[in-house]
């Protein structure tokens, strides 16, 4: 393990004393935003946690090696562009390789776990794709929910994806959904949709609990925490489902698939919004590390 | 764990001394049945449990904990309406509230693993809706089968199912189905389908040796008993299968989904057959809870 | 499990010495040739993994027990015919019936990971079937991949299976897939298909790398590798991708389904190709032998 992974000294400090630690993801740097905008991002999110009283771990993979916690030029390197996009599947040829790679939800689950890191804050997660009844794509972020314990913070699924079948494939997998501050699951870009989460937390300290009595028992596996993006960030609910209809229906006429899919339809939406969805998927990503960061403190505080 | 799970004095003595016990569920008390029939029939299955020579230990959650082996009051606690369904994703939710919870096959399975029970005896298993192709509505049941190792005696899924699908569905994920006494999969109120099961045994020992080699081979996970419903207790096949169809046109019609689906559909069963769906039901849940008794004497037997 | 486990004394000797050992299944024996073709290509298969310096371990079941390496009377016996095909949820019914069977992919992989064997030679893994989307017939060897530390050494999937949506469950449940010497992901009968593979590796020590890389770090589950079929050897696409649908459709129409459809498709093939599919078999099972027997010499040297 030591020899695939390079824990930073201030994260590897706060694990070891119990101390509150909020994972991050790279492919929102790599994959999600544009430059620079990616770099700031990445950099608010760790300053929002560390403001809400967690250390910041982003995690991505450099040189062959899972890196929890980046350095300063850590960052503009994964920014450059031409990094590869990681999940599970992808670890042990990238590591075997020795390459770089900017890990997905899925792979920063599982980085967060082997470094000893219960909650992680992300934008959104991947899902079931809207066609996925006849193809079959359906992200491994679901079922990294379902094998790992990590709690992921993040404001919903990806709007690009078909949320009710996203839903049922966690039921059927067993992830706990809780609503932060909400009885229905958050759309991404907006606050609402119609479909009921399986509990509604109201505190940080409420969902400490949920998953101090998830892997006290036992229950392997992750717990999915989705906190609505906040209002006057959120877009509008029937002009974002009209965009993302035209980019998906965009990258069906071009043939644009598997891992290639998501960014291009982030990219799509960008424009056809005319900035404004990263705008709000800024807002969502800041609002998200600073709920997960209270969360940590929460669950830290619970252990002791 | 010893927070979130209590174990009755009787059904630990049990266990710890190697004998017989079987689990039973507390969803058809609180779900499945009407009420007064529920208490009757959850009593009726755990004297039935005794008359076999094991130890019954109804499950379900009361006050935040896992209660293995109930009391009398408790029954009608969970009779009394307005219970929380709590499969596998809900566990830690009402557990972490400290809540009541009725629980599924997937949950009642979880609770009889953490209390060392290897047999459990239930109705019928939850499975892959029809129409699943296009919602993925797929019970957590299922995967619960794949993933824990606990012997699960029933009279098939519940008849209101894809049963094609969910026999597909349990060779994937590699979960052995046993027709006990019969070639093919029993269809719950019918004693057959035309689908064949994977192996036929005659005996509980038969049973027992399966169980044996499964887990004593590390090879995790549960095992399906499926039980034909007793002859003179069984519906006529093709009125019950124009019943279910209605039903489950009319919870489309009304949109009732998710956890409110599998309610709705055997209540307006019992209203179609003009009660003979209940009375089969209760046919066949004393007959499995005593298969259940003599498989679990077996395998006590055989550990020995 | 000693019990239920038989390892042959060579094969023990080297596991435990730590040399090369390549598991090799028996279901090509059973049910994927013809008879003597069957044992014929058994036998050279065992013959070519030790030519490459690797000790051969064919895995069946005989007499209720997995015999993990066998003698030249067993072939015999397994292609006599009217053994039972044995996958994951066959296991323990057969061992507890005290019978044989022949294994698939995945009880192969189950026999070699029960002996410590880190990599296994096979013709084509199972995989999504055609017309899943309205069966859900998946192979359960995706699943054992998913599940089971073993490298699976082949020339792709079936041909006869729905491969992207083989490829998507691979993508979902974080199976790394490596091209053998190909950036695409060979059709069995035929050296590509037009879907790219997660990696390429150029040699038995790359391969080697990117399997230390996935245990070490704890990642549980397999690792495919595809290897194109020799080019000599190959079928013509498209005439093969017309009798594959020919065949399909036969199967469709006299009604086989389940475990008697693989042996439909590849017989129905045989006749149809006039024979030519049944030397392209032999000609990529001994392939995969030999890279197989490269990878284990690679690996074996790698964690010395
Ligand atoms: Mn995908
Ligand atoms: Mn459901
Ligand atoms: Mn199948």
């Amino acid at each position: 393990m030591l020899d695939y992974c390079v824990i930073k000294g201030e994260v590897g400090a706060a694990i070891k004393a119990g101390r509150p630690v909020v994972a991050l993801e790279s492919t929102v740097i790599s994959h999600g935003l544009p430059y620079p905008a990616n770099i700031e991002a990445a950099k608010a999110m760790e300053a929002t946690v560390r403001a809400n009283g967690a250390v910041p771990a982003t995690i991505a993979i450099l040189d062959g090696r899972i890196r929890v916690g980046l350095e300063a030029e850590d960052f503009e390197r994964l920014a450059a562009g031409g990094i590869r996009k990681v999940s599970r599947r992808d670890l042990p040829l990238v590591l075997a390789a020795g390459g770089d790679g900017a890990t997905t939800v899925a792979a920063t689950m599982i980085g967060a776990r082997l470094a000893g890191i219960a909650v992680f804050a992300t934008g959104g997660i991947g899902g079931v794709h809207r066609g996925a009844e006849t193809t079959l794509d359906i992200s491994a972020d679901l079922e990294e929910l379902a094998r790992t314990d990590v709690a992921v913070v993040c404001a919903g699924a990806k709007a690009i994806l078909d949320l009710p079948k996203t839903l049922e494939y966690l039921e059927t997998r067993g992830v706990p959904v809780v609503g932060y501050g909400t009885d229905n699951f958050p759309a991404f870009y907006t606050a609402q949709c119609n479909l009921p989460v399986d509990s509604r937390c109201d505190s940080a300290d409420d969902v400490a609990r949920v998953l101090r009595a998830k892997w006290q028992l036992g229950l392997t596996g992750g717990v999915l925490i989705a906190v609505p993006i906040p209002e006057e960030a959120a877009l509008d609910a029937e002009a974002t489902e009209q965009a993302i209809r035209l980019a998906v229906a965009e990258a069906e006429g071009q043939g644009v698939r598997g891992k290639e899919l998501t960014p291009f339809l982030l990219a799509r939406l960008e424009q056809l919004t005319e900035g404004a969805s990263l705008v709000a998927n800024r807002a969502l990503l800041l609002n998200n590390a600073g709920v997960a960061a209270q969360i940590a403190v929460a669950y830290a505080t619970l252990r002791q």
